[in-house]
This record gives structure tokens, C-alpha cells and sequence, in this order.
């Protein structure tokens, strides 16, 4: 009995070692520690997505410089490619020390953020974020750059460029991507959101960045008016760009930064939807283009290269906002009707506002940006249904045609209308401020010479013969 | 003694009752999670690294593009920018509506898939995919556009990609790739893997997506005929292209896009191995350039650049299907033979067959990839041998030089033979098909006045002039 | 008491059992495998991270032959384009023969690696680094070879390409980033390191890449002279370069890849710095170019696009050692005199020391190299201390302004020193060869003719009319 009496004591002495040596420090430890080895590689995996698709942001630039550039005259190539430069580098800076702050810092009233500047207290987590936002935060001052081209003083686009990025961008920002309770256009708490019963939703930035961009562009253009030929007699003229082949380089490469700009903005590497994001994004941006190209093949019996190359871009501004919410047939219609919107919107434009923007920027950015806001409330399938069943950052409610009535839509309609009212406002006001102040537009003898040589003092091209001479 | 039994019974219950509160609800379940957390993790490092392999891929469509447009002449430029931007923009949907389903839908046969149309039923692993997948079938496509450049009516070349990426690219590619039992050369039911005793290996693709362009390309350009003014009484006269520094640009960036290419190839990014798949990359491509630039410099004096450069593309093409199988130093013979059929290739195409390529992508896709096939059945360390012990992804048994016999080669072999029947036929029927429809060639006016003019009505660097006037 | 002994029997075996059971097979092994898959995973992310990384900076010689072929004239394209391409060909292969070896193999007495020759014996994880190293090496020669540009002899530089490849750059790398006990600028057992008592610190390789590069042109620009008609009557004449969009496009190239540059120098994806890593690179850029502009501006009256640029690369070379040491505001002060270090870099080697650069990389790269050493000295916050706790290679000491006193400082300009000593030095010895044996520079005739007839009997613009002609 005592023996066994030992042999129990012994068995249950030896398990309670064991419990001790194998569980306690060894394993209870180590499990918890692989958890936190595990949360920390998930933070690993949304830095490095996060930073790459930066990368791939960062790069559309060159892509906005290239459109441009190709799509302009080459009297005024160093100016377009030193304005496009200079709106990076400002535009750096500038969301360093001020527009991270006014769209992230703490919340005042809904409308702005009030601390952060200059970064003050960033971590690794903030710089990630900060870059990312960053690449973001200069495209609407790029958009705006390219409906301006050719005859814009480069000392006002500067400053512009700086409210824009200062001001103008982290502003509307602020409203729909701030998370803050208040934020006007996202926040449970405001007026707005309360009236309507749901939240805002731009996933990638249709509005925040597209349509405010092209909505200042269109203030913009209206003020600084049209390049010297380019009506006669109240027809359009067209001014042929210089360089088709860098106009094609620029458009794919702004398809491929859009991988990094849809793509990143799950802002979680993590969310495996980030897949359907990426395939909705081309979805839309291919039938885009291809619906213009059948246009203007219809309309004009040949294709037309550099509008099939907007009806790219098109697909792709409208597709940004909804990607994330709906299905691969949406990412088409949505696509589609983006294509029809920058023919007409193109030739509305240029034939009946007697604008001009060389870029066909207004209609790219302004109204396929306003589309996208729009579909998001037709088409959203809502969250944790069927295949957005994993998403985290997605619509939270079906738009109409999916039976969520027509809440999302409104409070969509009211953000189109948010965008243009504030982006072509503000953009407006200041505009005429810098047009006072500096004069927004060069002299008719510098815009004949060209911005090279006014503005620069050089030819981008020296040894090259052109036909103007 | 009760005492004891009772310190004996507590000592027991507490270890009970720690082993359950520990191990059973804290720590089990926390390791299972951690396991299934670790499974995610795996998943997202996939996810996240084909869709950055396919934004490389992606990105190679603007540097076949800028090849082309380098290697050929301005008064077609923006004809050739708009073919290869719309064999893009048709890849995408063609692809997805009907590519995807014929390449990897339920097989009937071993020849063709049957489903998935639409991706209907996709979820995010198919997504992933299916993106990846797709930046690869457009690239046929843009094979045989290169070797007919300058003298095909635009929208016969529209049809014939729309059939490239719908049938003739994706049925080869189920043959393959589509891992089903019966797969004519690859699946363990197929009578010829059964018949040779081995599957074929094809990595990423130097036979399905570039020997089936090349030898497509072939029949397209026998069937369009050479360029006017190519061959004066049976001799080439060269035609130099327009702009060397595109066409340098974009062989770089599709150097770049090859990272993604074949280091996506592993279709898994936990594989570890595609560190040496992308060594073995680069290794064959500078070989393959070295090899050009001295050849061409031994023959003429001076080293040659647009030969140079393809001789990269021939070492890149021919290491795609071996890259995951062999050893550095394979991969520099396999780059060395590349670029020695590069030049033999080229000067037999234009001397002998009299073939007009502007681009060389007969040599560079065709034979490249020929040779690439082959060099699997010479090269192959075969799995679980040294140094490809972590590998999933690479030729299963030895090639010749390895020890392994003649069974690997001779499957090769019968790719190459495959490729070249189905590739070349296939398309010399469609291609036949759209002479007699809709008219494979432009007019002899037409292709004088340049494409950009007759088929899109545009300059494409209006305000150049250019010597020919 | 039987019974109780029994039933107290039992539960003792079934907890032994049970901790068996659930303990040691399944959960003691599984927390091991889990711990053991998160160790993988992490390489893992190393892996992608690097091949990413690696990809950017590939893609820099891209930018490289951009800005290179955009700063000179047409007449010498071809020439360039064929340089900078062979510069990668020749990277590649001789840095996998010779210089991963020198660089990374077993340490003789702190000054040369002396195995791994032909990466015999690598693994993935040694293939992954070196595919990350190899991107590197070739940088150094595309800088000398924009600095002697237009004049050099293709075959001459083709030989110091290897030997810059083999010898030059690894060598100096040895010194620096070997890791080796006796490295003479950063191993503990060093004598200089001992004597000063702090190690060098090179994050990114201001020093190593660009102080060698741009000292090596340095050397070469002396040894092959200005270019003809570049200096009249000892004033400088611009010669300015063929087009200013390629060279903007390269630029913005440049400063993409420099994300993979200087963030994949953590060489650990796991590394969360990496962050403010990229972080700091972007501010020093921006600010380097913005203060460029406006010295160009208020000097000349007109911002000056190509100036600016190279503004942008100073605050990129030199944020490099840096940048993973300090804070964001010490990035600003960095990029804003590396800014004015190009500015009055440029105007000095041009007027005072009459060097024909046409590239500026002397004082990118070899003068901002150099601040960038020195500055490490200076802003360096020291490792441990507040934001950089989570670094892991970073600077160890904090330096002058951080209360570190003069150590840090001074084995910093211990290096910049050994830079120009090594980089100066053995390049004009080596380039004292070539010059003796091939010849450095092509004959006056070849020259006037350009370099792309002479050297490579083609055009790389044919159709085009120039103003020269």
C-alpha cells in the first residue's frame, strides 16, 4: 500500500514536473509568444505591402508627367516635367508637415485635424501609413497640372500645389478617411451620416482624390482660360501633343501604379480581398478603354489612341471608389459607362463649356471620379455577404441594386456633391487669389515662345528640327 | 498517511485541473489558432507576392511595347502603341470571360477546360490566380504583334489576339499547365507521359507562352509578307527602327518584369527556391547578351546594340523553363547557346528564309524557347537532389547530363514538336482565315503613308520633322 | 481508501495521459513547429523583400542610362544606351564570378574576401543576398560612366566596368559591410576602428557605392579630358543635353529605386525601421531638389530643371549612411546641404577645377557620398535611444549632436577619406592602363562623328532631323 502509496506519489510528481517543465515555462510561454510573433508578422506583411505599393504610387507620377508631357507641345516639355517634379517634392514636404495633420491629426468639429504636424511622435506605424498616404496626397495637384498645361505661371502652380497638398486635399480627406466620429461625410456622429443612416464609402479615393483633383482642374481651366489658337471662331481647334509613345508608357504606368493605389488601400496585407480589389481594378480600366476605343472607331472610323488611353484611366478612376465592394460583373458596367462618360465628357467639354484641357483631365478625374462615387451606392454588395464575406474595409450596406434601398446612394450623391462644391470652390477662391497676386497666366509672348524658354530659360529637346520652325 | 493521501489528492487535482485550465482551453486551442494563423500568413506571403510577380508582368507589356515602337519606324508608332496597348486591355477580358475556363477549367480529355467562365465562383485564391495567370496570355499575343508590325491591318490583329488569348494560348497551356490527370503532356493518364515514362516541364513558360508566340509569329509573318521594300532582289536592306532609347528602356523593363515572371512562377511564396530560379534568370540573360555583343563584334567590327539586347530577351526566354531545375552554371550554358541562336537565328530568318521580323521575336521567342524546353531534358538536377531539396516546383527527374537518360528529353522534345504544330498551324489557319474575312495586310498606299495616318488618323510626333520629307 | 486510492490512481494516470497525450506528441512538437514555421516565414519575408528590393534597384540602371542619354547628345545614344546595358551584363556575371567572393568571402587580414568565387556552394539564402549585392555592384561603373560620357572608348570602358565590378567596389565594400572581425573601417578588431573605438557606419552605401563612383570619375574625367568644345579659352560652354524627358523619367526611376536601396539595406524584412528608413530617404530628396530650384532661381531668374534634378539624387546619396540612424528633421538638414552641395559642387569642378562631367556625378555622387559619411557623425541618434530601440543596423553611437562626442564623427571621415584615397586612387591606375593598352578616349574624328557611328556604325534616332545637320 505505502509502496504503491509511493509509486502514486511519485507518478503524480513526476506528471507535476512535467506540467511544470514542459507547459509553464516552456510551452504556455512559447505559445503566447508565437501569437505575438504572429501579430507582429502580420504588422511585417502590411508594412512591406504597404510600402511597396507606395512604390508603385510613387511611380504613377512619372506615368501624370508622361501623359502630360506627351500630350503638350514640346515648347513647353521642361516646364510640364518641372511642374510634375516639383509637385512630388512639395508635395513630400509639404504632407510632412502640414497635410498629414489636418487629415489624421486629432479631430475638430469633423471638419480637419489639429496635431501630428511635421510628424511630431510618428513610430514605425506612422511612417508606413504616412508614405502611403503621402504618394496619395500630390495627385490632385498633378491632375490639376495637366488641365493647366501650357499656359499657367509656374511660380502660382507652385503655390497652388502647396494649398492643395496643405490644405485642399487633407480637407475633404479629413471627412471620409479621418475615422473620426464626427468626420463629416464617414463619422457615426455626424449631422450628415445621421440624417442618412450610413457612412460615406470611397475606398481608394474616387472623390477624395480624383474628384477633388479634377474639380479643381475645372476652376482651374475656367480661369486661366484656353491656349492661345485653340478655339477659332468659337470651334475647337485641336493642339496635337508631341509624343504619342511617352503618352502610352505614362498611361501604363499609371495601370500599373494602380495595382499599389487599389491594391494597397485595404491598408492591410492581411485582407485577402485585396485579390478581388486588384482583379475589379482591371476589369474596369480594360472595358473603359475599350468602350472608347469602339466609340470613337464608330463615330470617326478609326480608333483614336491617346482617348482609348483615357478610357483607361477612366475605368480606373471610377472603379476606385467601388472595388472593394462589389462584383467582377459591376467592375465591368462600371468600366463601360466610365468609357461612355470620357467620350461625352471630352466632347461636352471641348464643344459646348468651350474648355480646354489638354489632358482631358477634368473628365478622367472630375466625372469618372463622381461615377465611382455613384456606383459604390447602385452596386455595393455589402459586408458579410457571399464573397465579401472576409473584407474588413469594404461598404458596409448593399447599394440599390442590391436591395439596400437608396440610403448609400444619397449619402454618395451628397459626397459628388461635397467634392465639387468644396474642390471646385476652394480651388476657385485660391486661384483667384494667386491670379491677383502672382498673375496665374504667363504673358502671350511667353505662351507663343513656349514655357521652356520663358519659364526655364531651356529646350527640352535642342537638337531636334521641329515643324513650327 | 490521509494526510498524505490528502496532500497526495490535492497535488493531483492541481495538477489537473492546471493541465486542464492551461493546456486544454488556453493552450491547445492557442497553438491550433497559431497554426491556423501560420496557414493565413502563408496564404497572404502568396497573395501578396503574385500580385507583385504580376505587376512586374504587367509592367513587360509597356516594355514589348517600347521594343517594337524602338525597333520600327515613327509613321507607325502610334499604330503599334495601340496594338499592344489593346492586346493588353483584350487579354484582361478575353481571359477572364473565356482563357481562364479553356486553360484551367475541369478537363475533358486532356485537352481543354471546360468551366469557370466568367470566373464564375471565384474566391480570392482564384482571383490571385487568375490575375497572375493573365498578365501571361496577353504576352503571346504581343509576340506575334512585334513580328508583323508595320504592314497588318489593325483589326484583323485585334481578332487574332482575341483568339490567342481565348483559344490557341490557353488550350497549349491546359496541355501543360493545368495540372489535370489526363493533360496531354504532363498529366500521369496522358498516353504520352504514360508512352515516355515522364511529364514535361515547362516552369514558366519558354514554350507556353513564348515558343507557341514565336512559331505563331512565324505563320503570321509568311502570311503577311515582308515589308515593302525589305528585300531588293532577294537580299535584306535594313530597316532601322526610330528610337534606340526605347527600345533599350524597354528591354530593361522587361529584364525587370522576368523577376516576376519566373520568380512568381513558384506559384508559392513561401517556395524558397525562387531565390534560385531568379539567379538563374539574370545568370542566362547577361550570358545571352555577352554572347550577342561579341559575336556581332567579332563579324562586323563593332558590337552591335539592338542584337545585343535580344540577346538578353533570347537568354531570358530560354532559361524560363529550366530556371527551377539546374545548377548556375547550367544556366549560363543555356544563356551562352541563347544568345548564339539569337544571332545564327536572325541572320537564317532574314538571309535564308527571308522572313521580315522587325522585331526578331521568331529567334528570341521561338527558338529561345525551343532551346529552353530542350535544355530541361539536358540540365534537370531533378527534385530532392542538393540543392533543389526544398524545391516543389522544378523538372521531377534528372536530365541527360544528370544521369537521368533520355526520357526527359525526349518529352521535351515532343513539346518543342508540339508547340511548333499547334502554334504555327493553329495560327496560320486563323490567320488565313482573317486574310479571306477581313484582309490580313493593309494596303500598299496605306502602308506607305504609315499606319498611324491610314488606320488611326494621327501622327504620333507631329511636330518633328523627320528625314524622309 | 482503496477505492479513494484507486480513483486517485486514476486520475493521476489519466492526467499523465492526458499531458502525453495533448503535451509532448501534439502539443509540445506543435508548439515547436509552430515556432520553427514563424522562423521560416520570417526568411520568407527576407526573401521577397530582398528580390523586391532588388528588383528597384535593378531597375535603377534604367534611370541611370535615362539621365545619362537625356544629359548628352543623340549623336552618342546608342553608345551610352550599349554602356549602361553592358554595365548590368558585366555586373551580373562578374560580380557571381569575382566580387561576391572578395566582397563576402572568408576575411585575409581585414582588407579581401578570398572564397565563395563563382557562388560555389550557395544556398537560397546566399542566392537571395546575392542577388540583392549584385544590384549594387554595378552602380559604381554607370556612374563613371555618365561622368566621362561622349568620349570615352567603349572597349576601355568595358574593361574598367569589370575591374570596378571585380576589384574596385568590392574591395571597399570588404572594408565596410563584410561583417569580418578585421574589416578595416568596421571590425572590432580592426586597428583603425580600435584606435578611434567606434566602427564605421555605411547604412545604404553613400560611401561605398557613390563616394567610390564618384571618385572613380573623378579620376577618369581628369585622365580622358572635356569633351571638345566644352571649354573655350578656359570658360565652360553647356553643351546641353538631347532630351529632357527621358532625363526626368530616369530621375524619377532613380528615386523609386533608391525605396529598394535604402529600405532593403535593413536586409531583414522584419525590421519595422525600414520605415523611417524610406521615410528619411524621401524627405532628403525633396528637400535637395526644392533647394536646388530656388539657389538656381535666385541666382539665374529662372529655376533650372536638370539642376534641380541632380538636387533630388544629392539629398538621395546622401541620406543614404544616414538614413536609418536619425530622425526626420536631421534628414531635412541633410538633403538641404547635400542641395547646396550640388549647387556649388557643379559650378566648382565646371569653373574652378574645368572638369567636363556631363552628368554632375562627381557631385552627386562623390561629394553628396561624402556628406553623407559625415553626417552619420553628426545626426546619428545612437541605437537604443528613444525611436531607433526597434533598429537593428543602425549607427551604435550617437554622434556629435547627440551628445556622442567626436568618435563617431571622426572614423566617419576616417572613411570619407579612405573613399577618395581608394576610389581616386586605384581607378587612376587602372584607367593609367587601359589608356596605355587600348586607349582611354577616341580619336577627335570619332568624337565630332559621335560615338554611336563610330563605335557602333549605327543611329539611334535615324529618322529624325537634327539642328546640326
Amino acid at each position: 500500500m505505502v509502496k504503491k502509496m509511493e509509486r502514486l506519489k511519485k507518478l503524480s510528481i513526476v506528471t507535476f514536473v512535467l506540467l511544470i517543465a514542459l507547459v509553464s515555462p516552456a510551452l504556455a510561454v512559447t505559445s503566447d509568444q508565437n501569437a505575438a510573433s504572429i501579430e507582429e508578422i502580420k504588422t511585417t506583411l502590411t508594412f512591406m505591402w504597404l510600402l511597396l505599393a507606395s512604390g508603385l504610387v510613387f511611380f504613377m507620377h512619372a506615368g501624370f508627367s508622361l501623359v502630360e508631357t506627351g500630350l503638350t507641345r514640346s515648347k513647353n516639355t521642361a516646364n510640364i516635367l518641372m511642374k510634375n517634379f516639383m509637385t512630388v517634392v512639395l508635395g513630400i514636404l509639404v504632407y510632412w508637415a502640414v497635410g498629414w495633420g489636418i487629415m489624421y491629426g486629432a479631430d475638430a468639429a469633423g471638419l480637419l485635424g489639429t496635431n501630428q504636424f511635421f510628424l511630431a511622435g510618428a513610430d514605425n506605424a506612422t511612417w508606413n501609413s504616412w508614405f502611403f498616404q503621402m504618394v496619395f496626397a500630390a495627385t490632385g495637384a498633378t491632375i490639376v497640372s495637366g488641365a493647366m498645361a501650357e499656359r499657367t505661371n509656374f511660380k502660382a502652380y507652385l503655390v497652388y500645389c502647396v494649398m492643395m497638398v496643405a490644405v485642399i486635399y487633407p480637407i475633404y480627406g479629413h471627412w471620409v478617411w479621418s475615422g473620426a466620429d464626427m468626420a463629416l461625410l464617414s463619422g457615426a456622429d455626424s449631422p450628415i451620416v445621421k440624417a442618412i443612416g450610413v457612412a460615406s464609402h470611397d475606398f481608394a479615393g474616387s472623390g477624395v482624390v480624383h474628384s477633388i483633383g479634377g474639380y479643381s482642374a475645372l476652376a482651374g481651366v475656367i480661369l486661366v482660360g484656353a491656349r492661345i489658337g485653340r478655339f477659332k471662331n468659337g470651334k475647337p481647334v485641336p493642339i496635337p501633343g508631341h509624343n504619342l509613345t511617352i503618352t502610352f508608357l505614362g498611361t501604363l504606368i499609371l495601370a500599373l501604379g494602380w495595382l499599389g493605389f487599389n491594391g494597397g488601400s485595404t491598408l492591410n496585407a492581411n485582407d485577402p480581398y485585396m485579390n478581388l480589389v486588384v482583379v475589379n481594378t482591371f476589369l474596369a480600366a480594360a472595358v473603359g478603354a475599350l468602350t472608347v476605343m469602339i466609340i470613337t472607331w464608330v463615330k470617326t472610323g478609326k480608333p483614336d489612341p491617346s482617348l482609348t488611353a483615357n478610357g483607361l484611366l477612366g475605368g480606373l478612376v471610377a472603379v476606385t471608389a467601388p472595388c472593394g465592394s462589389i462584383s467582377n460583373w459591376a467592375a465591368l458596367v462600371i468600366g463601360l459607362v466610365a468609357g461612355i462618360i470620357i467620350y461625352v465628357g471630352v466632347m461636352f467639354n471641348e464643344n459646348k463649356l468651350k474648355l480646354d484641357d489638354p489632358v482631358g483631365a477634368i473628365a478622367v478625374h472630375g466625372y469618372c471620379g463622381s461615377w465611382g462615387l455613384i456606383s459604390v451606392g447602385l452596386f455595393s454588395i455589402g459586408m458579410g455577404n457571399g464573397i465579401l464575406a472576409d473584407a474588413t474595409y469594404a461598404a458596409a450596406v448593399p447599394g440599390l441594386f442590391y436591395g439596400g434601398g437608396i440610403s448609400l446612394l444619397l449619402i454618395q450623391l451628397v459626397s459628388v456633391l461635397v467634392t465639387m462644391v468644396w474642390g471646385f470652390g476652394i480651388s476657385y477662391i485660391i486661384f483667384k487669389i494667386l491670379d491677383a497676386v502672382i498673375g496665374l497666366r504667363v504673358s502671350e509672348e511667353e505662351e507663343i515662345m513656349g514655357l521652356d524658354i520663358s519659364e526655364h530659360g531651356i529646350r527640352a529637346y535642342p537638337e531636334y528640327l521641329m515643324r513650327e520652325e
